[in-house]
């Protein structure tokens, strides 16, 4: 059965959905299923190998977008930070002879000195995460992946770098050998995470199309988690970063190459593996999909439009519904059930 | 021999001035003994004991308004933080329900979080305070009293209230029983402000019309620092801060009251007692200076516009050159040798 492209899903928009996510390619899809879904259904994993002390600043990358976009303050054409922003703080920083390679904004900066405050008085980021985004009105959860440390570096030819400072700072040039997540080992999924993943009702676990490498690798990393994913009943769906050999935005295809994978949707796909109940390929990649040993499903995974955002989120939950509706959950004997 | 108050002096300017300073009653004779010096004569021992944490931020908000008015960056309404500020962080702070009793503009904000990250690094509040001045092309020394914590502390019928809590946000309305300066036993003056009260050539010390309980005190309670005073070569001249009775600006004169003091510029005289060879008094006070044992001198210490703080520096050096040139520093010998 294709899915139903013409109409709104009949399927209920209260069971939970989960979705994994980085910055701000997976805070479109983000948004996309805060729409669609009920206020409160949606739960977000959300990457924190990303942070890093700044200025004696604790800062969120991707919770902090996730957070702007879904309350409506995101900066539109930036994809970080806020909209309507003033500038004035780095231009003092900048006389004061502080270091500028890092953007703030002067209301950005509120969500940092206060995270920053409420870090040292000894809430955990899950606290204040979910308290800011209260704040904010987004009755979605945002669940940073873990209360513990993990840091994201990058091992270069030039060295191992952290990773604002590969991504931010040298604008991702130096080639990409290896990645690291430190503290992976002693980092453990946060109760709420863990709770999430464990709804009895959960309708679909989403790998939004984050970069796999830096956005989604981190969350797998916390100790335990990529289990906790494999054990759930729901199923997991990726939906891949990957668009007729190109990343949207970002270095993930660059990464591929390094990497030396093909920087092709399949590939993704592949280097999830038996994580993957299901794959989303976008509509120009319909040859490629049909080589796909996995369950998947093609449309237009391109958002432009907040339309395009929804219908991407409608169509994964269609898709997922249909991977909860067979009788064995993943397997060989059912794949390209579905060629979009 | 009356001061010359038609031409500029003859006399050097060249030869060191210290001036023990506050905040923004202070900043206006600083700037004016600024301009009339040489850019290097100038050295300025500021009060740190209104310093507090806020926001995980160390706040300095003496140092600060000295360093603005200074640079010509000061708010010449509020007489505290900058000019040309903007306001989004405070909007977005409130947003996320944190405290906004304490406004921090958005430029004023680099210099409070770039002096944390410097401190927490493990630099001294003097060295981070002189680079900033350097960086804002300051060529006066900006000295923090001590770097060593002190912290001002008003006993109120309300219990003790922590100097910016009772200041800013109660608006100095409790009533004073008490000023306690924590820390003052173990803080030392740091070692530029010893230097600057040793130069063998200083001019002038000169105790700026800022709160003598709030401002002056705090300084003077630094271990060492008031026997430093008392046993300097140079006049130590202060300039009052009450003016007809009153004070040009902030709670000098309701405290006094509180502590049962004569809210006049001669008790202000008394209560530095034998730390000063010189009082300088407003020119609506002449019938009251007569009385003045020490000597004094008569003149406009409303300083409205730049040139009125320029007159004034000009004449306390002229009165400071005076002292110097008597066989004794002070005595009641010499009382009223100067009617202004």
């Amino acid at each position: 059965m294709p899915p139903n492209r013409n109409h709104e899903p009949e399927r209920s928009t209260a069971k939970p959905v989960v979705a994994l996510c980085g910055g701000i390619g997976g805070a479109k899809l983000a948004l996309g299923l805060y729409h669609v879904l009920d206020p409160d259904a949606l739960s977000l994993i959300l990457n924190t190998g990303d942070d890093f002390e700044h200025l004696g600043l604790h800062i969120s990358p991707d919770i902090d977008t996730l957070t702007y976009t879904l309350a409506g303050k995101n900066n539109p054409k930036t994809g970080w930070g806020r909209r309507d922003e003033s500038w004035t703080f780095m231009k003092a920083l900048a006389e004061l002879g502080g270091e500028t390679w890092f953007s703030l904004g002067d209301g950005d900066l509120a969500i940092h000195v206060e995270r920053t405050r409420r870090l040292k008085a000894g809430e955990s980021l899950s606290q204040i995460t979910g308290d800011f985004a209260r704040a904010f009105g987004i009755s979605a959860h945002l669940l940073p992946m873990t209360d513990d440390p993990l840091r994201t570096v990058v091992e270069t030819p030039e060295g191992a770098i952290t990773f604002q400072d590969y991504f931010v700072r040298r604008k991702s040039k130096p080639a990409v050998e290896k990645i690291v997540f430190e503290g992976a080992d002693k980092a453990i999924p946060s109760a709420a995470v863990m709770d999430a993943l464990q709804l009895p009702d959960l309708r679909a676990i989403v790998i939004c199309p984050s970069n796999p490498f830096l956005s989604i690798d981190p969350i797998l990393a916390v100790a335990g988690f990529r289990q906790a994913l494999i054990n759930c009943s729901a199923p997991v769906i990726a939906v891949s970063p990957i668009i007729g050999g190109q990343a949207v935005k970002g270095p993930t295809s660059k990464i591929m190459s390094e990497l030396s994978m093909p920087s092709t949707a399949r590939a993704v796909a592949d280097y999830y593996g038996d994580l993957l109940d299901g794959f989303v390929f976008d509509q120009v990649d319909e040859a490629e999909a049909s080589r796909e040993p996995l369950p998947f499903l093609v449309t237009q995974t391109l958002m432009e439009s907040l339309k395009d955002r929804k219908k991407l989120a409608r169509d994964i939950l269609t898709f997922a519904d249909e991977l909860n509706a067979r009788p064995v959950k993943t397997g060989f004997a059912t794949q390209q059930q579905r060629k979009g």
